[in-house]
């Protein structure tokens, strides 16, 4: 044959690109695993015991299809929110949510608002419906908030990003700046407020749910605080009818039985959660004395990670990262300008701590030459 | 706010919908649950035992990020079938996967074909990018595999849909005849061949593999013979230009790690597969003696269900599907002009078929109004 079908012109122009490289695949090409896996913000403390038992314990019902209504979940996601279930979309994790959120607000050519150096999966699927990424640089490890809103209302941007707390840089803004931010929106921008680290971070961060107004729509996890990451399932809150809309282009069967049930289980078990949230806390002391201890700036952080200035640029930063990953300690770092000085460590099991305590002085002696 | 965020003309124009209403949603309405379970194409057999086992067993692994390379289910997918694994592209089911070739295949305002009456599925994913969907009535029971090929030739199709063996019919196509339609296709047109029951049907449905052909993409799926509809996964073959198309707009993190882990067990247990073929040709069979004991016509099937023509017209034909669902037993029924005479029951356990065969008799004698 000499033809071949065409891409639309559009999917044509995009790169063949896995966004996040996963942990698994670095192994396969180091050829042996890491001993600490301290990178991907997953929770190493696990989905709460119950949680665990209920899916073992469904295994055998996987024959019959999820509900393409997720409607338990939706349910029990609303009670525990105290909005409605019609202010409820489950999806295939935050990403597969975003991916839908692009389609519907974003046209080719629509200037798309985020913070350089956010993340990248967002911008992906932007790239994904011809969507014209405009990038605000972060300013003191923050957002912009003004930054970000200057160049909605110059772009005349349909789509605004912005995670709080933030990944990568863990740093956060109050409800009240939240709050300001989206009071000062144009009422045709849609805010994505991605709040994967939610759970993990001060209250005073979240501001009140509020479902009347129709041009934010929040988004949440099972990944990070609920351990649940390998089930794939989030979900959004927002006015009704943002929420009926997704129903115009979602894949109804997108989301696990499995994911459905576990994130019921998950919900309920909110002592779990906050044992998870003061280990969590514990870790991300340890691993800011353990960069202390090595003359490292760790920064404030509201996730399951801290983020860590290295004191040099950012090359220096990509050695230390390199070091150590050949120390077998799985991390990752911010590549933006701007924040690429900066290596990211996830709060893990305790034993992943002492290996990262244990090989960061190697790694930085490696970094420097030494 | 007087204001909101403007969806895209394009997902402005679309309807709210749900595909495909699930029995849990009609479940719900009813407020009682159905006593027999045959309608969605499930496989009651269930997944082998050494699927369930392993899945209970990892339950407690769900807190690491699934693989975003889907490696492993991918190189288990390329071996069982004597390709690369650069042939092969895992996604959130079949529907997933139908989501994505439409993005990479269909401008606004395309033609695309498929059978009146085919997945309805395929066609909202095909709405959900604009496309113009040509549709080519069935010929006796059978996807009109002619009337595709003029249609996609006078329509200048990029993409045309093909199931064999069919849903909702039951029927198939001789490989010969699926090869001659594939030979006399443009270069330049994709044809997505769902063959989601392929490993149900006679082997002589299939044609040998060939991941040559850059115009051809083969869909198959753990959610039917393999018993694992409620894990979302299934897979894509094609040459290996066109899988890395994928990678340009698919969710790398859609398919959860316990369907990839799942999905590599069950290919291994291919003697379960036998078992489950087996079980589901002696339900056909059974399926069809009681459509017979009852005056009505069971079409042959290649699939895990029998399409049972009620001798009448589309009304008649949708009150015997009303008068079972009333009597708790949920099957579903073709609705397209051509087709909508018939039932569709899949195959179940013996105690749903004995409950299928008590009935019948009375919802055959409440659709004629006796």
């Amino acid at each position: 044959m000499r033809q071949r079908p065409p891409l639309t012109p559009l999917v044509g122009a995009l790169p063949s690109t896995v966004p996040f490289v996963g942990p698994e695949a670095q192994e396969r090409d180091r050829g042996r695993p890491f001993r600490a896996r301290i990178g991907a913000n997953e929770s190493s403390f696990g989905p709460s015991p119950k949680v665990i038992a209920r899916m073992a314990g469904i295994a055998g019902d996987m024959w019959m299809y999820c509900d393409p209504d997720n409607h338990d979940l939706k349910v029990a996601v609303a009670a525990h929110l105290g909005v409605k279930a019609e202010n409820v979309v489950v999806g295939e994790g935050i990403d597969g949510l975003l991916s839908l959120v692009a389609r519907m607000y974003v046209a080719p050519g629509d200037a798309v608002v985020t913070s350089l150096g956010a993340y990248p999966t967002f911008n992906f699927h932007v790239a994904g419906v011809g969507g014209r990424l405009v990038t605000v640089p972060y300013k003191n490890d923050h957002e912009d908030l003004g930054g970000l809103l200057d160049a909605v209302v110059k772009e005349k941007a349909p789509l605004v990003y912005l995670s709080n707390p933030d990944n990568p840089m863990g740093s956060w803004w109050d409800a009240a700046e939240i709050i300001r931010f989206i009071e000062a929106l144009p009422e045709t921008t849609m805010l994505v407020l991605d709040e994967a680290y939610g759970e993990l971070g001060p209250a005073s961060a979240l501001p009140p749910i509020d479902v009347s107004r129709p041009n934010v729509v929040r988004m949440r996890t099972f990944s990070k605080a609920y351990g649940l990451a390998g089930i794939r399932c989030g979900y959004a809150v927002a006015e009704a009818q943002v929420i009926s809309d997704f129903e115009k282009i979602r894949n109804h069967y997108g989301v696990s039985r499995m994911a459905q049930i576990a994130g019921v289980e998950a919900l309920a078990d909110q002592a779990w959660l906050e044992s998870v949230v003061g280990r969590v806390e514990a870790g991300r002391r340890r691993i800011s004395e353990i960069a202390e201890a090595n003359g490292l700036k760790p920064l404030p952080s509201a996730t399951n990670f801290v983020t860590i200035d290295c004191g040099s640029d950012g090359a220096f930063a990509m050695k230390v990262l390199q070091a150590l990953l050949s120390r077998d300690v799985f991390i990752r770092k911010p590549m933006a300008p701007g924040l690429d000085h900066c290596i990211r460590v996830s709060v893990g099991l305790d034993r992943e701590l002492d290996i990262f305590a244990e090989e960061l002085p190697g790694a930085l002696a490696a970094a420097r030459g030494n």
